[in-house]
């Protein structure tokens, strides 16, 4: 037990039990005094988090712009930054709830407006299509909330050997992958090249954009992607595979890198 | 062949194929000139959507207030107010990833703040458990995308017979069901008492929310419940059932309308 889950009574066929649920809280995100965010997620990893957010977002560019990050009871993470350092956050406001990815832009055009930080990935890292298809099985082996709950996401970067790299759940599929892409942040290992980012749901546009930010080459998932997945993965070079389950799976961008 | 999906090609097994995946594209929603928000969502009922969202956000009361809702072919949904109507939208701005229910608040207290509209529920609609735990299956039934792409949140309303009335399907759950409440909103039929909710996947907070606000009083889900989930039906009197499929189901709170 611990405080991604909770126990919560339940009528089970009209007798009364009980049963775990995934906790799902809101986390205020804040820059020094600055109100940035608040996500709905899981409480766990949240100096990573945040973190993750914040870069994939691109309101902070690396570690060395942090001073320094503290979570409070009260479910506030607070990241100091270095003197001298500043952000340009805008007008924007985000409010995240357990399935949102990034908030606060109002026009369309601002929407892929963080990835023109981003080029086309050159990344000639290859793997072999059995080892990327036998992944959610890694993943699901070491998915010990989800068996408990049902009630989480996950996401899982691997090596290109099938090696898991690190795992991270949360009710909102985003803040899974801003769990994992902020503690490679916060451990100076990004860009992440070489590495296979793993979803354990549906691919939306919001975790291809994480993925670019993060320059990942290869994302599966378990689920399917959208029409905008599949185009933003296409645009920035990035491998996309949908329904990897049972050993199999569908290629919809970067076939190149499926040996 | 509709707007909803849309074919692209794929890998399967190193071998060039076709296959439908569900479109996700971005939808402005704007009050007159004002730019409110972004949701990504899925192509269709973009009238229902926009109404849904503003009435479940708090930014409008009634169909009355509305003069006219007109779409682009650019992706914009622009809603005129009668004469003499006025909004206070704040500060927010709304971006809403394909998964994410409402957008541009940035601090914890404004969480529940459109919630304050809302008294407990005083409904005494009833539902047999073996009426309630069929309804996945009739959504299923009338689930005609899903098939195709597996790339689609489903909502559906029934009636307490489990009769269904309306069935939105979207990337995006919250679209799904504001498309859901949006329609019952433009035809007068809100609140919903009386009215059963069913979701394809999961609950978080922000589902349960809408469902407050349009005044349904009986959620079921085929996926888990969040402990907010939980905890917002307990306090608005609705009841809330997770893990409903195979004729059988969990209630986590109201289970005195289940006979």
């Amino acid at each position: 037990m611990n405080t991604s889950i909770l126990s919560v009574p339940v009528q089970r066929l009209g007798q009364p039990a009980q049963d775990l649920v995934a906790v799902e809280e809101p986390l205020q995100i804040r820059i020094g005094e600055q109100d940035i965010a608040i996500t709905m997620r899981t409480p766990g990893h949240d100096r990573e988090l945040a973190a993750g957010f914040l870069f994939s977002e691109g309101l902070i560019q690396g570690p060395e712009q942090i001073q320094s990050i503290t979570c409070n009871e009260l479910g506030t993470v607070t990241v100091v930054l270095r003197p001298g350092v500043t952000i340009d956050c805008g007008a924007r406001n985000f409010y995240m709830t357990s399935s949102c990815g990034v908030c606060g832009k109002a026009s369309i055009d601002s929407l892929t407006e963080v990835l023109k930080q981003r080029e086309r990935a050159a990344d000639d890292s290859t793997v072999s299509a059995s080892i990327l298809f036998s992944l959610p099985e890694k993943l699901r082996a070491a998915q010990a909330i989800f068996e408990h709950t049902g009630g989480l996401h996950a996401a899982g970067l691997f090596d290109l050997e099938g090696n898991l790299l690190a795992i991270r759940e949360d009710v909102g599929r985003h803040n899974a992958v801003d769990k994992l892409i902020g503690g490679a942040f916060l451990e100076k290992r990004l860009p992440l090249r070489g590495d296979i980012l793993l979803l354990s749901g549906r691919i939306s546009f919001e975790l291809v954009q994480k993925a670019v930010m993060a320059g990942i080459p290869i994302i599966a998932a378990v689920g399917a992607p959208s029409s905008l997945a599949i185009q933003t993965a296409l645009r920035f070079g990035v491998t996309l595979a949908g329904f990897v389950r049972n050993g199999r799976g569908n290629i919809y961008a970067g076939a190149e890198r499926i040996v």
